[in-house]
């Protein structure tokens, strides 16, 4: 039976916990085994570069280190993704890039929700990068830290703020969750936003899934 | 239980029993439920413009009298993708939309292989409207007619070939299948190119598939 | 003498007689016969993709059935324009297409008014298989009917409202009407924006009658 | 009696009777008066940047000095088109801009034939300037110099190997000719390619009569 | 020794000397001659293209004459740089060009801002042509003519007011003065924007003295 | 008097020394110190993902560590510059992005030559990242490993033969040499090719005197 490996780089359990819960609908029986775990190496959030380049090669040796038959790397910055590709001869994949192509097939313009104003310039070029500018309607940011986001109400409140102006103000038609475990807001999100809100951990693992089930291996 | 109806636009009942074959892998205990039908109002085989028109209402009436749970149109002209949208609330896609996102996913540059070479207008302005022309490596034509893919030899050497020129000369990193009901074909394409292939019924289906788990609802 | 059938395909017989009126400016003695026909099959206006879809063959055949040299498709959907260039070999022209390629002469970036809001991605998709995304300023709607479009000076103070937006916050130097049948407008509506005004049906028109001169066939 | 004046910036008198040829189909009883005049102070023929311009005051000064209603200047460099446009408030169209608007409403690519190759990176900076360049399927030089191209039956050989290689090489569905004083050769040329050829002066003609006859003023 | 020479393409020496002055960083002991000089033949300021075209043939004239090692054109329209490179087999640079790259290496996404809004089209034709029409993140004009730079605080005030919209409003992380002459506000300038600001004359200076340091000859 | 420090990320001092080497026209009496070191935690050379990641956070505590007024990562793959940025508020430049930034300014289309066929995707990646996709004409790969650089007539005959084929089938104006420690062979490159050859090192050096000159500092 498959097994696909989600690793939270940064230190926080309850990050990972709740990474773990908004999978839920991911596992069925006979689906793929889905284990999340908590990189101890990992600062407890991932906001500036120094933390995204510090668990660049921890992520690869977990990674090289476990026989998953697929990798989710799950930080919005996919860090280590192509040093991890060059470590196992299966699919690995990136939350922020499983959460992109997700959005891309959801509507033609999607807007992004950082947690801090720095990660914007880092997300514009990683869009491009991977070519899907024309798509992206606006980045915004809740100005909170990642520590912030543990008040439930107060960051759903800061979420749809943004989320609204990227709608109505940037054209956004679906809004990228820019981080980690939020997932289980998806449900109030949407609900009040009216638009579908992706979460990047969901779209990667729902994406390592069908990978797996039509036998692909390495990525490029 | 959840159902994906895969509807194949041509009146070939033997195509839709290919795409049927090629599905299996998307099968599994306490997963979807995968039907495929045949459009009996549809021609042979969808090779020109009029043939793409004339199944654009009988695709969106099939779907509206189907009450499954996303449907999933089985050509690589995504014809009448739009109307069935507007037809249903529930998640409608393409096979050509799926394997460009899929092949995405992939690598950075994806070729198609089209059946005839007037196919080929109508990706390039597919592939633009969806804003993924960077990413398009090239688009070769196999110069045989529907009723040709029946013999399986002939059409893997020049599926074989067609796809080596896309690899070689125009740096295609993954190759797209522009038809239905070849998705069988995968294994030995694959070995014998060493690059991915996509069969855009399996990526519609996977994804039909993900998004059903996530919850997604209409398309935009 | 050359003659060009422009085709309403709604059933508005005063739609057909406000694009027929404004095409005063494009008959002279010696010049083509404009002759312009409603398609009784269609729907009294084309709001929805179901209207668009429903007139994609009406067209066809009323193209195939009538010895014009030149066919203008008169609705800003372009309905069926690849598929009446595969019935004739002679030049078949949409409104929204020449309308782009006619404001493109005209300044640098194009403004488009929509009537309703659900108008504007089907415009995105298009404008960007075109090619022509760069030269976007921003696509506004009206939000009336087709139906709405009657009352003149209320429509006008609209299209003023929406492109006075366009010209101002978007940045656009010349006006779209994305809509047929409000070509006699022109004139106030230039007035009031002090910039140019494109009514597509004049634009298509005048291209076909090009087209004609010219010489050229079948549009690839 | 509306009139547009053709200004050949070349000295050679010889041209200016080759472009006054072709545009024997645009005029007609009723329709605008076509007066080709040759520039006295231009070069021999222009092929060079000190050949471009030399002659962009003398273009502005001919503009302003003649009561035309409308203006083309008839050289594929477009020299002198914004001078043109701030001199009198009526329509200056460019034969280069005006060849690239036709080739973009009669198929998806284009091919441009350059007499020099030191004409091509100016192309592509041009066609880029526009916004075209996605369109643009490549650009390829004839290698004859402007005295040569008089010699009709070597110039249409030339013509015919550039542009066989543009259509099967580089993909475009619709050569321009990129040069004045070629227009006559067209019937031959697309009889012995096989696809639609553009005369840039043609071109700008026939936009020059549209804009009159809808009555549009300067092009901002 | 070398020698760069700048020429200040209006006549207003008080422009030369506020070039001059500005440029002192970028003299040291060894390091190049950098001689500053007026184009007397120019129109007192250079606001309309008819003024931009009356100084491309003056300053290839004025670089032909001189027997410099690299040669600045120190306006903000880049006039007359390709026929200044078709003159002499040195380097020759505008300051426009010059001032984009040098911006679009101190960050991703830069503004303009032009003296007059007529300038705005100019600018988006340009920084197009050169392929940076993703970099812009915006041009705001002062609304002053280059006579009303004398009066620096007005000045001063007007550039961060349309700087601080730049940065605000449009995302610019970097500034470009749109014009000559302003390159000692710059210390000012950045202490109020808090970001980088580009004065296009050092920019082109130095770029020049790299490119003489490296051996570079002509620019293609 | 200012410092510039070159950090060559692998640990061959042999590289670091032809670094050096071709600095030399860079040096003036009056100018920056460049300094040139190895890091000697670097592997032999920067082949795979793995060798770019062991050296970000080395590189890092280098800038770190040093008090020189700029830093110049001398590696083609960039590693670390985003790190090494936020390590210090003063200008930190990659080799990669100087020599595009160079390139941009002598042609309008450049071609990479890279050492290894791996490297070409990354190569892409960064590129389109920067937002110059469109100026790239092609990337080629010497198909050497970093030691095999070492024996100068073989490499500078494989050198020849990729930019001749970037130059003539790729229509490149300027070639990039894809690696550090070449700045030697330029003389005999650009003599051979005819066309001219950015070393990456000079590149950013020349950047970064340039960047220290005008008192930029912190680079966004």
């Amino acid at each position: 039976m498959a097994r696909i490996l989600v690793i939270n780089p940064n230190s926080s359990q309850s990050v990972t916990t709740s990474i773990d819960e908004a999978l839920a609908p991911l596992r069925w029986p006979g689906g793929p085994t889905i284990d999340c775990v908590t990189l101890k190496e990992g600062p407890p959030g991932i906001e500036t570069q120094a933390h995204v380049e510090s668990v660049v090669e921890p992520i690869a040796r977990r990674v090289g280190a476990d026989t998953a038959d697929a990798y989710v790397i799950a930080c919005f910055s996919d860090p280590g993704l192509y040093l991890a590709r060059e470590t196992v001869r299966k699919p690995v994949v990136g939350i922020a890039e499983s959460a992109i192509l997700l959005a891309a097939g959801l509507a033609y313009r999607f807007g992004i929700i950082a947690i801090l104003p720095t990660s914007i310039p880092r997300h514009l070029r990683y869009v491009r990068s991977l070519g899907f500018e024309h798509r992206l309607a606006g980045d915004r940011a809740l100005g909170v830290g990642v520590e912030g986001l543990a008040d439930r109400a107060a960051v759903i409140d800061k979420i749809v703020a943004a989320g609204s102006r990227l709608r109505d103000e940037d054209g956004a038609q679906v809004v990228l969750l820019g981080c980690a475990g939020m997932g289980r807001y998806r449900p109030e999100l949407e609900d009040r936003l009216g638009i579908p809100v992706v979460d990047p951990c969901q779209a990667a693992v729902a994406r390592a899934t069908s990978l797996l089930a039509l036998g692909y291996g390495k990525i490029a």
